[in-house]
C-alpha cells in the first residue's frame, strides 16, 4: 500500500497543538521550547558557505533539540520522568533516564566505595570497585520501571485528559547495563545451605533496603556499574547498583553497599509500609516484584495533533518483566477490533520493544488502544479487569491498557475515560 | 573453574601504569585525569548521613568519570576518536561517538533543512524534516567505522608500542539509529528504469558527495534522524544523515541535502582522489565500501597493566560489515594456538559485539592476538596476508589482526611489532 499509492507527505508536518502550548502546565518544557524555537529562531547562514565548528572532546545536542526530564517536585523524595513521546527506538539517553530517589542523589567517590557481602555465606567479604570490575563481565539491554508508573490513570473519578506519555508513564527507561552477575559474587562468597533471601542496602541517606529471593539473585541479577557504554550515572546508582531485570525499580537498590544473605526477608520499611499493593478485601499483596506486560502508544498522543486525514504511523513501546513481548495489538475503534502491530527487532527479553502500525486516519473521532502479550501468554488487562482483581485503591503495578482519543480536528487527548 | 576455585580478586585492583601516566602524550586525557583523581580527591562525607542532590531535568556524569574523545588536530578537516578502552558493552554514548569532518560541523536549523530527491525519478521532490519523520520508521543498532581506522598499525617501519585502543581504532562507534528506509523515500519518488546509482550530497562546507550503488540504497540504507533515542547529534549529521550499515563511514553522508538517482557513479573528489586503495601493482581499488571483519582487544591493552598473575578477563569488540560475527578467537601465545571467545548476545548484523575470554596469566611475557570470523566465513587476516594482497602503501581498510604484549611486570604495550 505504502509502496504503491505513496504517503503523500511531502512538505506536510505535524506539530504540537497551539492550545497545548498555551496550556503550558500540561506540557513538557521541551515541547514549549520546540514550538517557541520554530517561530523565533533566525535563519542561519548557508552551511555550505561557512566553515563549521571544530571537533570536540565531548559532544552536545543541537540547540533546537533539548529533551528534558519532567520533575515531580523539588523535594528529597522525588522523581523525574523520561520524555517517552520525544524519543526514538528503545535506548534511553543516560541523562534522560527516569529518577526516583527517597533522599536525593548521594555523592559517592568510587575509589572509596565498598560492597559488603555477608550473612549466611562461607567467606564474608568486602569488595571495592576494582575487585567488582575484575570479575567476568556481562552486558544486557533491559528496562527499569518504577512500580508506581502509570498510577495517574487508575482513579475513575480523576481520569486525566491532557497528559503526555512522559507525565503518565515516564517512570520507565531502557539501557544497556554492564556488570558482574550477582551469582558470580555470591559463589565467590559461598552461600550456605538454608539461605533463601538476600537483603540489598543502598548508601543513600534513606539507606534504601529491599529483600530479594535468592532464586532471583542467582538467576539474572547483576551488580551493574556500566550504563549505555559508560559508568552508571549518579542518579542511577553510581558507582554500582543492583539490577533485577524485569522487576520493580525500587528493589533494584542503587548506590549498593551491602548484601546480606539470609533465610527470610528483612521486612524493611520499603517492603511493608510501602511497595505493597492493598487489595479490595483489605489484605495486601507483598513482594509483587514482577512488572507485568504493558504497552503505551507514544504517537499519536497528547500533546501532538494530526494535521490532516491520511497515512500516519501509530507507534509506541511495550515491555514485560516476564520475558519477551510476543505480540502487540492496536485498536483504532476503542477495542472492538484489533490488528497486530509490527515489532521492531531484536525483541529482547525484559526490554522495551518498539511497535508500529501504519494507519489511515479518515478524519473521524478515533479511540486508539494498545495491548501487549508476552511470551508467557499474559495479556495486558483492561482497566475493568484490573479493578476487578485488585480493587480501586491500590497504588502500584497499574499496567492496564491505555487509550488516546483523536478528535475530528486532529487534537489528541488521553482517552481512557471514554472506555469507563 | 571460576565458580569452584574463586577468582581471588578481593581488594585487588588494576591500574594504568605510573610510567604510562608520566609519558603523558601516549595517553588519552581521561586516563591521566583518572589517575590524578585517584590520588588527589578528598574523602567525601558519609553519604548516608547527608541528604543528596535533588532530581534534575538533565543528568550529568559523576565527577570522577569523564571519558573524552581524542582530538587529532584543531583543523577544519579533522577527527576525534571514541575511548574504546574505557567503555562497556556495545552502545557508544552519543557525545563520545567518533567524528570525522572535512570542513567542520555545520550549524543547521532543522526546521529550514530540506532534502531534494531528483535525477532519474518519476516525481522529483523536496522533503522537509517533518515529511521525512512522517514516513514509517525503523530502528537498528549498527556500527559506523571510518575506512582509515587502524591505519596507524600498518607501516612496518613505524609500528607503535605505546598506543591505546582509542588512538589506534577509535574511529568506530555503535548507535541505535532511527529513521526512514531510503527505499521507502525512493519508492515515493519513483526510480526510473535504468537507474543504478545514487549520489548523496551533504550540506557541510566540503559539500561531501559520495556515490552509492542503487542496490545498497534499496537494501538496508536509511535516512537517519535519531541516534540512541534522541535526535542525531550535530557531529553525526543533524538533522539527517545517510546510514549505510556495514559500509565505510565516509559514504554515509552527513547533513544530507540531496540525493540524485543516476545510471553511473558521480566520480566525486572523495571517491577518486581519496577513499580509493592503492595496490602494489600501481592500480587502485575504488568503491571498496564494505568494512571487513575486524576485532580488537580493549583489555588488557595499553595503558593498562596487570597487577599480578591470576585470573583476568580478556575482552574486546568485533564487527563485520558483511553481517553477523560468527566467531572470535583469542590467542595468548602470539597466534600459535587459539581458543574461542564468548560472544555477548544478541549478536546483531553489522553491529559491534563484545567478546570475552577468561584467562589465567602465569606471569610470563604473553602476546595476545584476536581474530574475528563473520557469517560469510571471512576471517580477519594477519598483517602479512593484507600486505601480500594489497601492498604496503594503501591507506584504508586495514582490518588486520592486532596484538598486545603483556610484559613480565604486567605492563601492556601494542605487540604487533613482535609478529613482524
Amino acid at each position: 500500500m505504502a509502496s504503491k499509492g505513496g504517503f503523500g507527505v511531502t512538505r506536510r508536518r505535524w506539530v504540537a497543538t497551539a492550545s497545548a502550548a498555551a496550556a503550558g502546565v500540561a506540557m513538557g518544557r521541551s515541547d514549549a521550547a520546540l514550538l517557541a524555537g520554530q517561530e523565533e529562531s533566525p535563519r542561519l547562514a548557508d552551511p555550505t558557505k561557512t566553515p563549521g565548528r571544530l571537533v570536540s572532546e565531548i559532544g552536545s545536542r543541537a540547540p533546537g533539540e533539548q529533551p528534558r526530564r519532567l520533575l515531580r517536585a523539588q523535594a528529597l523524595s522525588s522523581s523525574s520522568r523520561t520524555p517517552l513521546h520525544e524519543l526514538y527506538g528503545v535506548i534511553t539517553p543516560s541523562d534522560l533516564h527516569f529518577e526516583r530517589h527517597h533522599a536525593g542523589v548521594p555523592q559517592i567517590e568510587a575509589s572509596a566505595h565498598e560492597l559488603l557481602v555477608h550473612g549466611m555465606v562461607e567467606r564474608p567479604q568486602v569488595f571495592d570497585m576494582a575487585a567488582l570490575k575484575r570479575f567476568p563481565r556481562t552486558s544486557r539491554i533491559c528496562f527499569i520501571e518504577c512500580s508506581g508508573n502509570g498510577g495517574g490513570a487508575y482513579d475513575r473519578d480523576r481520569m486525566p485528559e491532557r497528559i503526555t506519555p512522559q507525565q503518565l508513564d515516564g517512570l520507565v527507561s531502557t539501557s544497556e547495563w554492564t556488570g558482574v552477575m550477582l551469582s558470580t559474587v555470591l559463589r565467590e562468597a559461598g552461600v550456605r545451605p538454608g539461605a533463601s533471601w538476600i537483603l540489598a542496602e543502598g548508601s543513600d541517606a534513606a539507606v534504601m533496603s529491599r529483600s530479594v529471593p535468592l532464586d532471583k539473585a542467582m538467576d539474572d541479577a547483576m551488580l551493574a556499574y556500566g550504563q549505555n557504554g559508560e559508568a552508571v550515572r549518579p542518579e542511577q546508582g553510581y558507582p554500582v547498583r543492583l539490577l533485577l531485570p524485569g522487576w520493580e525499580g525500587n528493589a533494584q537498590v542503587k548506590w549498593l553497599r551491602r548484601i546480606e544473605v539470609a533465610d527470610r526477608p528483612g521486612m524493611t520499611r520499603d517492603e511493608t509500609s510501602r511497595y505493597t499493593d492493598p487489595l479490595k478485601d483489605g489484605t495486601a499483596r507483598q513482594f509483587s516484584f514482577v512488572m507485568d506486560a504493558k504497552s503505551i502508544v507514544t504517537f499519536p498522543a497528547y500533546p501532538y495533533a494530526l494535521t490532516e486525514p491520511g497515512w500516519w504511523e501509530i507507534e509506541g513501546l511495550a515491555w514485560s518483566g516476564r520475558g519477551r513481548i510476543a505480540r502487540v495489538e492496536v485498536s483504532v475503534d476503542g477495542g472492538r477490533s484489533w490488528a497486530d502491530a509490527k515489532l521492531e527487532g531484536p525483541v529482547l527479553s525484559k526490554s522495551t520493544v518498539r511497535f508500529r502500525r501504519l494507519w489511515r486516519w479518515d478524519g473521524r473521532e478515533t479511540l486508539i488502544v494498545s495491548r501487549a502479550t508476552d511470551e508467557t501468554g499474559y495479556v495486558q488487562p483492561a482497566i475493568h479487569d484490573l479493578w476487578r482483581a485488585r480493587g480501586e485503591r491500590t497504588a502500584y503495578h497499574q499496567n492496564h491498557q491505555r487509550a488516546w482519543k483523536v478528535s475530528r480536528d486532529g487534537a489528541v487527548t488521553f482517552g481512557l475515560g471514554e472506555l469507563l
